[in-house]
């Protein structure tokens, strides 16, 4: 099959491996129909030190289950699934809390465990828990935008919401999101849907922010830093944004959520900190009494509303896609996200 | 009257000074019933660099009103009252929310704002908002154990309450205190009336820890540090806590908080940091997916309530102060509670 490798930053290769097969009897095999490139890819593509062996890579698809091992029980040969960004048993303690991405049986793929997903197959363990069947809809019959909404289900999407998740947006609320990224605009998208009265979107690519707007932002503040954070007091008459969901990763990102919260508010992060630490004391957090939250989202959780939603047309997520690449274009999929000339790119097969 | 002054590292001092007068029209003059020292006040005991000038000192009491400004409405003359450790307005938008510690006309005492409340009499700004009658008690003939209650909440049981509520305690939930102080003590007190299923209690002074048995711990660790994170993590079927309360304000107590708190777990914060900047990345907060919490305690958003607990005989938080002084006796209260001679040092007129 062909998958992608990474062999360090800015040089992304396809090469042709052998087939995966069943390893252990939760394990299955899924063709994949859609997987993409995730923001969080771009990460090692500015920052990888050269290899001479190459980094599988890739966490988000949809396939067609084509083989299980023998203990699997509730995911059938055939099926078209949706594979959350980790795999888990969904069993667990942690699981059972609806924290799937601490199961104690589950992991990551493009890791020692499992390869990546940027592949013509994939081999997906603990199946049973990590696989969702997409009830009422046919892969080879569905047309682009579903398979587009389908496989933001996989982690770009149920990020964003797990960002609105965690930071309790409802009804009433003012949520600023940081970052005009497909995850910030999933955001958006996941507050409207939870009913925010008021969404501020910070991004300063007018194709990306217009899209926000359609997602649910109400306002666009362009300025950054603390002129940012002075507009941000400014559009809410000087109180801050009761919620603020952080979609980007970067201390700048950080240091503008604490500047903007209310007190009493709250933070909710889900780009994957590229920090260690950060203030968190008197005059950052602690003084107004604001919480920080979040982290990698537990899309099993969400998943199954989610695929229903988008099966009713009720959310079109997969609007985020603005560029599809052959799976032997995916290095060209890499420098096009890298330049910001796409917001997110799918790979087709 | 008499007033408590530091004026540097160990240096109290109780001085004879003008009796204070309304200033503002919403003002309230009230004679000090009881007051107290705060483990806050023991940071200025150690690190107060020698002054010419002193330190106005304390910001808990129970009092009588003797005075009201003409813009007093709600508070009378001859009421018996508790006073938050901050004073507000108690209707600004900060206020509804409940966070009265950030309203924007309120502000702390003993500082440039108003003196502090170790003394015999006490101006209280913002009165109405600020000041709490305790209806169905008289000052002269309470006795002193439903006296030491009613200052608890002033300040210290709220504040561990507030830590508990931040954490949301609930039924079913295993909950880990970090702290045998008297905030500590009041949070484990404050967990079980919100009917946490366990409560772990750090402490190493076996005289702080057994009134914690008495308020609900279910199980002391007197291990700090890996040796405690080890310790906890055994308790809890490896799993690590629901709910950290962390009432103590110093690193090593943040850093055992992330090591114990259970993925998805919330740690809740009321000893007031002695540092900016904490470890927040994937391998502290993010990647389990806690949420970190908690501030100073809006005490009035709790009062009325806790007040009537008192009243009942449904709580005892009083139970924290071991040790009685005469306001000319503060000075050795202070070097008592240094001294860990006394876990909460209450102060008599």
């Amino acid at each position: 099959m062909k998958a992608t490798f990474m062999y360090g930053a800015g040089d992304v290769r396809i090469e042709t491996v052998a087939d995966p097969v069943i390893q252990q009897p939760t394990d299955a095999i899924v063709r994949v129909v859609r997987a993409c490139i995730c923001g969080s890819d771009l990460h090692p593509y500015h920052s990888m030190p050269a290899s001479e062996r190459g980094q599988s890579m890739g966490h988000e698809m949809i396939g067609i289950v084509e083989e299980l091992g023998s203990a699997v029980a509730l995911v059938k040969v055939g099926d078209f699934v949706v594979a959350p960004f980790a795999f888990q048993d969904n069993t667990c303690a942690f699981c059972r809390d609806g924290v799937q991405t601490s199961c104690v049986h589950g992991g990551f793929y493009a890791t020692a465990e499992t390869a990546g997903l940027q592949a013509e197959l994939a081999r997906v363990p603990q199946a049973d828990g990590s696989l969702v069947k997409v009830a009422g809809a046919d892969a080879s019959t569905a047309d682009e935008a579903l398979l587009a909404s389908l496989l933001s289900l996989s982690d770009v999407y149920l990020t964003g919401y797990h960002a609105a998740h965690m930071g309790r947006v409802e009804a009433g609320k003012t949520v600023t999101v940081i970052g005009d990224g497909a995850v910030g605009l999933s955001a958006v998208l996941a507050s409207r849907q939870l009913g925010a009265e008021r969404i501020i979107l910070m991004g300063r690519h007018t194709s990306r922010t217009d899209l926000g707007i359609e997602f649910g932002a109400t306002d666009v503040v362009a300025e950054r830093g603390e002129e940012g954070i002075a507009k941000v007091m400014q559009l809410t008459n000087g109180e801050g944004s009761h919620i603020v969901l952080e979609a980007v990763g970067h201390m700048p990102a950080y240091e503008q959520a604490y500047g903007i919260v209310r007190p009493g508010g709250i933070i909710s992060r889900v780009g994957v900190p590229q920090y260690e630490e950060a203030p968190v004391g008197f005059g950052s957090l602690f003084g107004k009494n604001a919480t920080l939250t979040g982290g990698p989202a537990p899309v099993r959780a969400y998943l199954e509303p989610a695929i229903q939603q988008v099966l009713n047309g009720e959310i079109d997520p997969g609007r985020v896609f603005d560029r599809r690449v052959a799976i032997d274009e995916v290095p060209a999929g890499y420098a096009a996200m890298d330049a910001r000339e796409a917001l997110k790119v799918m790979v087709t097969f």
